[in-house]
C-alpha cells in the first residue's frame, strides 16, 4: 500500500514515479540543517518512555491540541511558571490519542504514522482503544540496544547530520562525538552557527550573552570590534567542530549597510540597555551584512530563515516560554529587504546564501527570479508549516519554471524529532518524484534526466550546496 | 452526467469520490451564514417573475454583465438616480442570455444550470434561442404552491437557516417566523447579529442610526457606556430570535484595545461629527474587542470577514448604492491585526471565532498557523469570490497540512439566493470529496477516516462550531 | 511524442485536449505585444550565427547561467564598461550546452528545443557532446533563404505582429515595412507606443529626452502643455505607422489624478533637474491618467505592466547596461492604484485597459474582481517569468472563476526572440486546452462550448481586444 505514498493515482505517472523514486530512495541522507539535540548522540542513552520521546517536544503535535482546547501541560510541557504538568507517558499518549483525528491530512499524520511502521514495525492502526497497546509496543523496543541514537543513526543511513548551537555552546558534545570518531570536520554530527541569541538587541537578557560571548571567545565585547572578533573566534570554533553553514533566524529579511561607527555607537547603547526597537532591527539587519562578510572569509554556507512572528500567542509564551510552537508567520520582503547584502556579494559564487521562506507568495515572484539571477543565492526547502506534501509540490511548481532544479539546495528535515528524519526525507523524495514523473509523463522531461535529477536533488545538491563533500 | 460533475476523471480517484460524496449527499444542509430575506420565509409569497428571481438579485451575474459593457439597470436593477430602469422581465432575461458564454468556468454558470434542473426540472441548456422556452418554463412552475419559499426549503432538506440582520432591525420577520413554528431559538429560521452599520461613524448617517439604536434597545446611545448597553440588549433579542452567531465585515482585521475613557472620546467626537478617518478606524477595531467581550459573555459566535474594499466602483455606487457588486478585495493583515484579540481571548474556548478571507495568500501564512494554533479560532469557508471550485479546492490544499480538518467551520453559502442554496452545498461537498478521494487515493488517508470526516464537513462541524446543537 | 506535449496523461483528459487543442493549432498567431527588432523584418537580411541568434540576446538563458556564476560577457553579452565579452559563436554556444541541465523544467528548455525541432528540423538532443553538430546544422539552416526572417514570418502563420518603439524612434523600418506592403495600418508589422523613456524623470537623461521628443514631434516641449502635445502628436505618427494600442511599464500601478499646475510644476522641476524621486513617482502615475484620457480620445488600447524592480542586479547593470535580465518582481497594490484611474475611465468601453502582473497574489484577490467588474479592464497574460506552463494553467485556475474567459486578452508572446515565436503561442494554446479539458471531463463544461472557447482564446479575443480586426 504505502509503496505508492503519496504518488498521483494516474497509472502512467505512478509507474513513473516509482522508477524515479527507486533511484533516490536508498540515496544516504543528507542533514544539513536540524535541530536534534548532540547530547543525544554523543550519550547515546537509551530514549525515555514514548511520550517523551514522540509528542511532548513535538510542537506540531502540541499546537494542534491547544487549537482545540488541550492545553500543552497536559501533554507534558514544561510551564515555567510553576503550573502542574502531566508527567505519566501513558496518560499523555492517551489524551494524544483520542485527538488523533486531528491531524488527517496532515503531514504530522504521516511523519508519525511511518515512524510507528517503519522505525518500530508497529502496524497496528492509533485509535482510542489502540494507545495501550502501541505505547507498550513503543516501550519495549525503546529497551532495546538496537533502538539507541546511534543505532538508529546507522539504521537510518544518514551520512551528515548537523545540528544547531549557539555561539556561547561550549560544543562539549560536539567534542565527545569527535572524540569517538563521530564528530568534527568531516564527521557524521557537525554543529551550525546560530548566533540569534548574540544579536537580537530586543531579546531579554542580551548584554548578558554578549558578556558570556566574550568571555567565551576571549575577547572584549564591551565594545563593537571585540564583539566582531568574538563572533569571528567562535565561527572558528564552529568550523573545528564540523561546522559549514550558519544559520540565522530574523523576523525581517532587511539588511541594512551601516559604516562602522554607526554601528559601533549602537551596539553601545544596547549593551546600555538604551537602544530603541528600531535601532535593534537596524543592527540585526547590519549584522546579516557581517554575516555574510564573515562567511565570504570563512566559507561558511549562510543560511537565512525571516518571517516568523515569535511568540505570537503571548499566553503560551508566558507559561511555556519561548519555542513552544507559539510563532505564526507574516509576509516577507525579499526584494528590497536582500538588495543591500545582494548588491555587496550576490554575484560572487564565493558567498553561497541559502534562503528559507513562510510566506509562500514570494517562490515566484521574489524568491525564484532572486536565486535564478543572483549566483550567491540558493533557494531552501519549504519550512516548518511548508514542510508538508502539497506545499512541497507547490514549491517546485512555483519555483522550476524560472529558477530550475539546480538553484534549490537540497531538502533540509529541521527537526528535533530524531526518529521522523528518515520519513520527512522519504515525503520529499516522494514529493519530488511525483512532480518529475508529471513533466515526464506530459513530455516535459525525458526519463533519463528524471532519473538523474532526482539523485541531484536528494543526494548530490545539498551534499555540494552545503559544503559536505568531504563527507 | 452531472452525477460525477467535479469529480476527477481518473478513474480510481473517480470512484473513491462517487463514494465518499454519498455519504454527504443527502446530510441536511446546515446555513449559519446566509443573507435570504426573512420576510421571504414569514410571508411564504410565490415568488416573482424568473429575472427578478434568478439574476436582479444577483452581483455575481450583473457585475459580469457590467464588465462586458452591460449597464445593471439593462438588467432591472434598480438605481437610486432616477435613471430608467428595465422591469419587464423576459426582456432582462433576453439579454442575460445573450451574455450566458460569459460565465463559462465560472461558479454562477454551474449554480444557475444546476438550479433550472435540479429545482425546476429544466434541462434545455440556455442559450439565445432557448431564453424564451425556459423563461416561460420557470414561470409556469413559480405559479405552483410547491415552488412557494417554505416548500422549498422543506424540498431542499435545510435543517437550519441564519439570516443576517441590522440592530435596527425590530425582527418582525423572524417574530412571525416564530409564530409559524419556524422560527425562535432552535428553530428552522434564525437571524445572524450584524452590527456594522452602528459601528462604521465613516458611513454616512452613523449618528442617526446610533440613536435609532438607542430607540429600540430602550438605551441612552449619547453616551458610550449607553451604546454598549444598547449593543448588549440588541444582542439579547438576537439570541431570542434564534440568533447563534454575530458578523462582522470590516475593510481590515485590526483589533484595537483601547482603554474606556478613550473609545468614550472618540464616540463622543464621532456623535459630533468631529472623527477622523483614523478614529474612525480605530473605533472599529476597538469595537471588535467589545463585541469579543460581549461573545465571551453571551456565547454567540463572532464572525469576522475583512477585506472588502467597498463600492470600489464609485460610478456603480453612484447609481445603484451600496451592494451593488462593486467591492473588490484588498491585502489583509491577519497576523498583526487580529493579535490584541488573541492576547485577551485567543487560548479560551468561551470565545469562538469564525475567520474568513477574499486574500488566499493568508490561507497557508496566516490563517492556518492562527486556527491551528489558538483555541478560539476557526476558519470560515472560502468567501464570495473564492466560493468557487477551484478556490474551495486550493483552500483545502493550503490549510489542511497546517490546521487539518477540524480547525475548519465547515461551508456557508453567504447567499440571498435562495434557490441556489442546495447547488452552493453540493459543490462544496463535491470539491471536499475530491480533495479527499486523492489523499485515499496516494494513501494519505484510509478510506473509513475520508468517510468520517466528510460528513463532519458537511455537517457535524457547522453544527457544533455554530452551536445549533438544539436543532 | 510530443504530440501530447503539457496534456494530462490521464486518458479521458488527454483525449479531450488532443480534440480541443486541434481547433486551437492551426490558428493565425496575434502577437499584439513583443519586442521584435523591426529592422529584422524591414531588413530580411539572414540571422547571424546561431549564438548571436538564440542565446546571446535571451536574459532567460544569460540570467540562469549567471545564477550558477557564468557571467554573460562569457556568453557574449556586450558589456558597458569595455570588459572582455566572448564573440565566437560556437564557443558560446559549447559553453551554454555545458549548462543545459540546469533549464530542466523550465519554459527556456521547451521553447529552445521546439525551435530546434520545428523551426529547424534538428531533432539531435543537446549536450556538451552534441553541441558541436548542434551549432553546425543550425548554422546551415541559417544560410537558406527559407530561414531569413519574412519567409519564417510566413511560415510560422503570423497574421500580425506588433514591435515596441519609443515616441523618440522615428519609426523609419516601420516606414520601409509600409513601402514593401508590410507595415502600416492593417499591415503585417504595426508598432506599439512606449513612452516609459520620456516619462520617468528619475531615469537618468529625462530632460534631454524629452528635448529630443519636442524635436521630433514639432513641438516645444519645454512647457507641460507642449510635453502633452508632442506626446500626442508621436501618438498620431504611431496610428499611422499601424498602432493600435500603447504600453507602459511603471514600477508601481498607482495613477494619481492632479490638476493640470501641479503636473506643469512638476513637470518643470523635472526639466530643471531638481523633482524628487516622490515627485517623479506622483507625475508617472499622473501621466498614466494623462495616457488613459489619450486613449479614450484616439482609441489606442492601453497596455500596463507594472511591478517590476528594474536593474536589481546592480553590478549586472554597471557592466551590462539596462535590460540585461536583472529586473525583479514586487507586491504590486492594484486595489488603490488604479482606483484613481478606474473613477473616471474604468465604466466605459471606449478605453481597453490590458493589465498584466509579475505578481501571482493579484490574480484571485484584486485583478479577476478588477476585470470582472469593469468595462474598461481586462487581464493580459502571465508575462515574464509568469509566461510558463504551470504559471499559466494557475492564471486560468486564479481568474477564471471570477472574470471568466472574456475578460482575458489572450496570448502575447512579449518577446524578442522571433524563432520561438510559435512555440509561445502552441504552449499557450496547449495549456488552455488542457484547463477546457480538465473543465469538460469534469463535467463543467460541454465539448462544444470548450472548442468555441478555445478557438476565442487563440485568436478571436487578442484579435477584437487589440483592436486588431482590420487585419
Amino acid at each position: 500500500m504505502t509503496a505508492d505514498l503519496l504518488f498521483p493515482s494516474e497509472p502512467a505517472q505512478r509507474q513513473i514515479a516509482r522508477e524515479l523514486f527507486a533511484h533516490a530512495a536508498d540515496q544516504p541522507l543528507i542533514c544539513p540543517h536540524g535541530h536534534v539535540d548532540p547530547a543525544l548522540l554523543a550519550d547515546d542513552a537509551p530514549f525515555p518512555d514514548p511520550a517523551q520521546l514522540l509528542i511532548v517536544p513535538d510542537h506540531y503535535l502540541t499546537r494542534m491540541l491547544l487549537s482545540q482546547g488541550v492545553p500543552p501541560a497536559r501533554l507534558g510541557v514544561p510551564t515555567t511558571t510553576g503550573e502542574p504538568v502531566e508527567t505519566d507517558g501513558r496518560t499523555i499518549w492517551r489524551t494524544f490519542a483520542d485527538h488523533w483525528h486531528l491531524f488527517r491530512g496532515t503531514p504530522s499524520r504521516l511523519w508519525l504514522e511511518r515512524t510507528f511502521t517503519d522505525v518500530f514495525g508497529i502496524s497496528t492502526p492509533l485509535r482510542p482503544d489502540t494507545a495501550d497497546d502501541i505505547y507498550d509496543a513503543l516501550a519495549a523496543k525503546l529497551a532495546d540496544p538496537a533502538f539507541r541514537p546511534r543505532a538508529l543513526f546507522a539504521r537510518f543511513g544518514i551520512e551528515v547530520l548537523a545540528t544547531t548551537e549557539s555561539p556561547l555552546d561550549d560544543l562539549a558534545a560536539h567534542a565527545q562525538l569527535a572524540a569517538d570518531g563521530w564528530g568534527g570536520p568531516g564527521g557524521r554530527v557537525i554543529t551550525t552557527f546560530r548566533p540569534d541569541s548574540v544579536v537580537d538587541m530586543a531579546w531579554t537578557g542580551w548584554p548578558q550573552r554578549v558578556e558570556q560571548l566574550g568571555a567565551i571567545a576571549g575577547e572584549d565585547t564591551s565594545t563593537y570590534a571585540g564583539y566582531l572578533a568574538a563572533l569571528r573566534r567562535r565561527r572558528e570554533a564552529f568550523s573545528k567542530a564540523g561546522a559549514t553553514s550558519s544559520d540565522h533566524g530574523h523576523l525581517t529579511a532587511r539588511t541594512v549597510d551601516l559604516d562602522t561607527a554607526d554601528a559601533a555607537a549602537i551596539y553601545e547603547r544596547g549593551l546600555r540597555g538604551e537602544a530603541s526597537h528600531t535601532e535593534a532591527e537596524v543592527f540585526a539587519g547590519h549584522m546579516l551584512m557581517e554575516f555574510a562578510r564573515m562567511s565570504f572569509d570563512d566559507g561558511l554556507v549562510m543560511q537565512l530563515h525571516p518571517g516568523a512572528v515569535r511568540d505570537h500567542n503571548r499566553r503560551l509564551h508566558m507559561t511555556h516560554g519561548r519555542d513552544a510552537g507559539g510563532d505564526i508567520p507574516q509576509p516577507t520582503d525579499y526584494v528590497h529587504g536582500l538588495r543591500p547584502l545582494l548588491d555587496r556579494f550576490g554575484n560572487d559564487s564565493r558567498l553561497t546564501l541559502v534562503i528559507y521562506t513562510l510566506d509562500e507568495t514570494a517562490f515566484s515572484r521574489e524568491l525564484a527570479p532572486l536565486a535564478g539571477g543572483y549566483s550567491a543565492v540558493f533557494l531552501g526547502a519549504p519550512w516548518w508549516f511548508l514542510d508538508a506534501p502539497e506545499a512541497l509540490r507547490r514549491f517546485r511548481e512555483a519555483v522550476t519554471e524560472t529558477a530550475g532544479f539546480y538553484n534549490t539546495a537540497g531538502f533540509v528535515d529541521d527537526t528535533r524529532a530524531f526518529c521522523s528524519i528518515p520519513v520527512r526525507h522519504e515525503i520529499a523524495r516522494r514529493v519530488d518524484a511525483a512532480f518529475l514523473a508529471k513533466l515526464v509523463a506530459e513530455h516535459r522531461l525525458h526519463l533519463d534526466e528524471a532519473a538523474e535529477t532526482i539523485v541531484d536533488l536528494a543526494y548530490r545538491l545539498p551534499k555540494r550546496i552545503f559544503k559536505l563533500e568531504r563527507h
